[in-house]
């Protein structure tokens, strides 16, 4: 198909209803109604590429749609916003024929779907490497960053981490048969952006992120830009029986995992108070960086984790 | 440098006011705060694509930043609103090393002041082809969109058409030396958004567009949204001596160019009255289609242009 035709593929697929939204697909740009009484607008873009975070010998087009829409509403859902609507811009080589495309396409519509931010508009290009660019803007009172944590606060976790690296893990070994590794596949290749739990920590949080790049690396960075230093309770972290599971089916290390594992998409808050849906994985101190506090006492962990440029 | 390394470089060029933007660059999204009385959001993203969009021999790294910007700008000048801010997102080959991300960024830096919409946010990845996501944020009363052109209407136009597709001819054939030429290559390597165009068009204007992918094209799909035929004047598109000469300088036919050499971003406006900066170029009549009216009659004219998945 011809771009036109494929732009209309596009739009049959995402047509629906989009609150706020006046002009969708098919214009030079999306006009929007901002919600009457809306405080403030959060908006990210968010780039997958093939070859970087995913391969597609482990991912259907439709997960690898689906992702890449998560990925981008996880940093909406981490600044405690609800996603309102989306853009998405992808550079197609051949090897991503039609059918690829609506599988694609259909991936990001049910991840638009289940976060509630429909896709209103986006761009097309050739090219040789595959890959999807994804902008949201969502809404919310009062946003939570990185750099508010304070003396005394505890460290909050939603969600599973590790648990996606060691999908992805299974998947590169060759061991993702596992019964136990079943949850693991499903989370690297289909997670979910934690939208309630971001509306939820909003209320008491004074910082907030999500867990992309490893818990350490982005800890490190929440403590970083709030100059705190951040304690992490490892046996907090393994009482994630779906990790420690799937870590043992294919032999692995789960604290390995859960410190240094990306892609889960767990939401980090530090505040004074628990969050309905959050676990306690620490507490925030004076200093800098990271430690993890075993029973032999605070270990120094470098704020290390995935890194596009790092050698 | 890794990958922070590479965002505070990035964040120190791009240092500046930003207005409504109460976080930057440096968290998991910006957050802004709509400027009082907006009407409307205007919501783009475009990419450029290396070896589709540009040719590293034919343009400065600080060109590639500069045109993926104005790129995305036009866009959002088309629907005769106000660039507010923007967010890029880069994927960076092994050969683009940092000096090479310093130009781009001061490309996309000089581009956002010209524009007068700050980069508050971004998105950086590895991968193996390089390309620049720019989304950007506009603001207006009143959108002008591609669908409401009326017959009788008069088609007006802003810029020029087919002076970078010349530029992009003269270097491809190595005839760019010709003192002619250097007009076109200017308007290949450094294409300005029409801001102030698609402000002095939102008046009037009943229908826009901004000319990407060449006159007959982008002309075509105004017509085809706004269930109208486009009549284009050859006299007045070959009005512009700038076109002209540097055509002649590298031995193509100027129409050609006009009619469907994409990248110059002029805009072209529908509407009932002159438009301030604006040439006339032609009319909207009852029908369907594109003509080009000449001394012997009128000619059909094929809605073609630059498509990315046509063979």
């Amino acid at each position: 198909m011809d771009e036109a035709a494929r732009i209309a593929l596009i739009a049959r697929i995402l047509a629906g209803p989009a609150r706020g939204v006046e002009l969708g697909i098919g214009d030079d740009a999306a006009v929007l109604l901002a919600p009457p009484g809306v405080g403030r607008l959060i908006w990210t873009i968010d780039e997958q590429v093939e070859g970087v975070h995913f391969r597609r010998d482990f991912a259907s087009w439709r997960d690898v749609g689906w992702r890449s829409f998560q990925a981008a509403a996880s940093d909406v859902a981490a600044m405690g916003a609800r996603p309102w609507c989306a853009l998405c811009a992808l550079v197609l080589p051949d090897t991503v024929d039609d059918a690829a495309l609506e599988e694609i396409t259909l991936g990001q519509r049910d991840a638009a779907l289940a976060v509630g931010a429909p896709i209103v508009g986006g761009n097309l290009s050739r090219g040789t490497g595959f890959s999807i660019a994804t902008t949201l803007l969502g809404v919310c009172e009062r946003a939570v960053g990185r750099s508010g944590a304070k003396v005394g606060d505890g460290l909050w976790m939603a969600g599973h981490v590790g648990l996606a690296a060691c999908g992805l893990r299974a998947l590169t070994t060759g061991r993702g048969a596992a019964a136990a590794a079943l949850p693991a596949l499903a989370a690297w290749r289909r997670p979910e952006a934690l939208v309630s739990s971001g509306l939820a920590m909003a209320e008491s949080a004074r910082a907030a992120i999500d867990v992309s790049d490893g818990l350490a690396r982005d800890v490190g960075h929440l403590a970083q830009a709030s100059g705190v230093q951040a304690v992490l309770d490892p046996s907090a972290l393994l009482a994630d029986a779906a990790l420690v599971a799937a870590a043992r089916a294919i032999g692995v290390d789960p604290l390995d995992l859960a410190l240094y594992g990306g892609e889960d998409y767990a939401l980090v808050a530090a505040g004074p108070a628990p969050i309905a849906g959050f676990r306690r994985i620490g507490d925030i101190r004076e200093g800098a960086g990271l430690v993890l506090a075993t029973e032999e006492g605070d270990i120094p962990l470098l704020v290390r984790g995935f890194d596009h440029f790092s050698r």
